[in-house]
């Protein structure tokens, strides 16, 4: 290989190593750390994170790089180039002087919104919304991506999304949806009583431990630990972490546990030979979604899949409640304040709500002090519930606190690729639900592994989406999943 | 500040943060980590330390540190600066060349070192001890202090320590304690049957949480957990870790807690405006050392800890031993083949006789090929047992094949301090140690502060002694503490 391109994998890999660091430092954050430790923690991560993005946008790196792609290159080099060059396009178009305004801003107004969050005090968190709101019109202007501003945003999260396509999709889902959930709220069985399940906490562990091995998330590049929000980390490809709340219900943790696993296979499962350069990595947080939300809903929430494993869950959540109440009640459909909390049905509904305020605060037609009111209108109208606190309302997510803007329609993207990528496995192994019954999970591994793991970051999540289902985004197949699953359950 | 000043405290502080990151990526890597993440692990750490030694040699920060220097500065950042520069005057004698071959070297060696011991075959260890040996004495051309070339050595591990006044030392204490020995195998006493006693895993984890938080090493800014060796490290000032293993005996697994969490507290009370500084850290290894034993020996052995501790043991592992028969078998002496099996006496010997070997492989008097022979030999003069293979003999240790050379002698010197210390302790507290009657030891953990901690690294380990004892190293003090201690035990 010549020097200049060894030196391009070399910083690549420097690269990836200092990533893997900073999600250690993060992780452990999360899981042991003692508490005292959190202000030198925050800082090593600073520091890490700044010496790792000035190595990248390092102006002998970029001359490299934009110098190197002009030359001749073997296949896979020039790929592994061309998505080096448009991650590094847009690195620089953010100075130093935003990153660090950024990271000021947020790390007051997280501050902020948990206790404005505790004390339902959304006076409180206003003036640091506001500031976030003009922070990201500015990063919007920095990035300048053509047409809608917003596009700017959603760039950072699902690459080639644009807000015309996605104010589409949404507005066919909204109506959809809404219909779909008041046929459900007609139903006779929308009545049915839930029946209660608990679980002591060592059998809420075995099984979370169960399942996520069963999956193949095993303690060989793996592991499972206990936190106030589940999620999950890549410190390198064979060292992959999850995360689950056991101080929850067996039904969250379980579900929790299943979701993270579904995107642990997703990183653990990326093709070796992309290691440690720009290729290695999910595309998008749409297609990472739809892997978690793939293994969870499509997966674990489906009969067959209880014909395994309610034995199991029997044998250690001694809760005297029947298989068929279970899966019931895993499946329930029921409007909620809470979007953590949301069925597959309403849950999106969430999603299309903070899209929507979103964009009009990006757009200025909204101000920061009237979401609230905002918010709880578009509940009414949606969902047909209000929340009575704000608390429960538009201070309930931790997402803008964090300057986060663009990240909440990936949910729902994530959902609608699932169901594509569900059809399009039905069609090719028309008997693979089948494996469920007995606990087989390696096929369905497999093909994902084969149509959505093994391009990497090589092809964008529309460009996986096609080629495996013969066509791009279309929310019309999650409304058919949608649709078939619920008709059955609650005789439609 | 002067900003010449600001800059050289920033840049500390960058060098403290990563320098606690790769504490974390080594600590991680022994605990929790899953296997497969070993060698990215062992990338992440590389690069980390890469990155703090390129940026502490940087020739732009030796410039500012030695202008500075030379300019009016408050005291403090005199001193902060006079240790930095001496520090950065030691980095920079080993060119990154050797640093980069030895990491090689060492690698190779630590991993067949693992497959010698378990074979017993040292015939596979001795290229690699050889290479070792000739790194080591380029490492003392390289760095080239005045006097023995092993003073080289030693440096790195105890500052201003000479391998003259060591030899010296060590001469008296072999004499003197061989003497003691002896008294003790005249002593009816000492063929006292051992008593054994067992405990659960849980009641184990019980008894070493409660006693090292006891200690004063609590969840606030620590943890333990379980490993093979017991280690301590720090992340930081306020997240300083220990480990202990809890598959060994009771009684190995609680004295290397209360060892471990006595280099915790060290630590831990170290003066928070040194914190992000040069003066930051313990002062040297036998200072450090001193600090371990102290806790473990002085403290925990002594029959007044019993007292108190003794119904707490006896909550914790139901094991029918009497506090009489406990308190004789952990202070039982014993030669033993393993240093780290050994008792407060026979651990001296077994140190001075490394050490002895160390320094006739430097000065290049005895060959690699000859250890095992020259190991036995002194065996057998010193202990009286000879180990039957090289397993239990001159492979047992790790150091050698890590390239630690002059690192053993420190932990004798710290059994001296510590015996120094003890005795100031006793002069200035009379009635001390009856706290340990009670459960209590702030008043020695005061004690220590404020005659060790809080100096951090402004002054040496013998001007520390020197300040609290009014001498400097002073073997006779360790054989008077061992004589007085077990002329009671074995009532000699």
């Amino acid at each position: 290989m010549r020097k200049e391109l060894k030196e391009i994998y070399r910083v690549q890999k420097e690269l990836a190593l200092l990533d893997g660091t900073n999600s250690l430092l993060n992780w452990d954050l999360k899981t042991l750390m003692p508490p005292k430790g959190f202000l030198d923690r925050a800082e090593q991560i600073s520091v890490i994170s700044r010496m790792a993005h000035n190595k990248f946008i390092a102006p002998a790196f970029q001359k490299l790089v934009n110098e190197t792609i002009q030359t001749r290159l073997r296949k896979k080099d020039r790929a592994v180039l061309e998505r080096l060059k448009k991650d590094l396009d847009k690195a620089k178009k953010l100075p130093a002087s935003f990153v660090e305004e950024e990271s000021k801003i947020t790390a007051l107004a997280y501050a902020t919104w948990q206790d404005a969050k505790a004390d339902n005090n959304f006076r409180l968190f206003k003036p640091h919304l506001e500031a976030i709101v003009a922070l990201k019109r500015k990063e919007c202007r920095l990035k300048d991506l053509p047409g809608h501003p917003y596009n700017s945003l959603l760039d950072s999260f699902e690459e080639g999304m644009t807000t015309g396509r996605l104010k589409e999709t949404f507005a066919y889902l909204k109506v959809e949806l809404i219909k779909l959930l008041n046929e459900i709220k007609a139903s006779p069985k929308y009545k049915r009583k839930p029946v209660l399940s608990e679980c002591s906490l060592e059998g809420k562990e075995q099984l979370c431990q169960f399942i996520r091995k069963r999956m193949g998330v095993n303690d060989g590049r793996s592991r499972l630990d206990n936190t106030e929000h589940p999620f999950t980390t890549t410190i390198d490809a064979d060292d992959v972490r999850i995360t689950t709340n056991y101080n929850k219900s067996i039904k969250k943790c379980f579900f929790s546990t299943v979701h993270e696993a579904g995107h642990a296979l997703y990183n653990l499962n990326l093709p070796k030979n992309y290691q440690h350069t720009a290729l290695w990595g999910g595309t998008s947080l749409g297609m990472h979604e739809s892997q978690s939300r793939f293994w969870e809903n499509v997966i674990a929430r489906s009969p067959a899949f209880w014909k395994y494993m309610f034995p199991v869950f029997q044998k250690n959540c001694d809760t005297g409640i029947s298989e068929d109440d279970w899966v019931f009640e895993i499946n329930k459909v029921k409007p909620s304040l809470i979007r953590t909390a949301a069925d597959e049905i309403t849950y999106n509904l969430h999603i299309i709500l903070r899209f929507e305020l979103e964009l009009e605060l990006i757009e200025g037609n909204l101000k920061v002090r009237q979401v609230p009111k905002a918010w709880k209108q578009k509940m009414k109208e949606y969902l047909g519930v209000v929340p009575r606190t704000n608390r429960d309302g538009c201070l309930q997510d931790v997402h803008w606190s964090m300057g986060i803007f663009g990240y909440f329609p990936t949910y729902t993207l994530g959902n609608i690729y699932a169901a594509q990528l569900y059809y399009a496995m039905l069609k090719d192994k028309p008997d693979i639900m089948s494996d469920l019954r007995r606990g087989k999970y390696d096929r369905v591994l497999k093909w994902l592994r084969k149509h959505v793991h093994k391009y990497g970051r090589s092809l964008s999540a529309e460009e996986i989406v096609e080629k495996t289902t013969g066509e791009g985004l279309n929310p019309s197949v999650l409304i058919k999943y949608l649709r078939e699953k619920y008709s059955k359950i609650y005789d439609l």
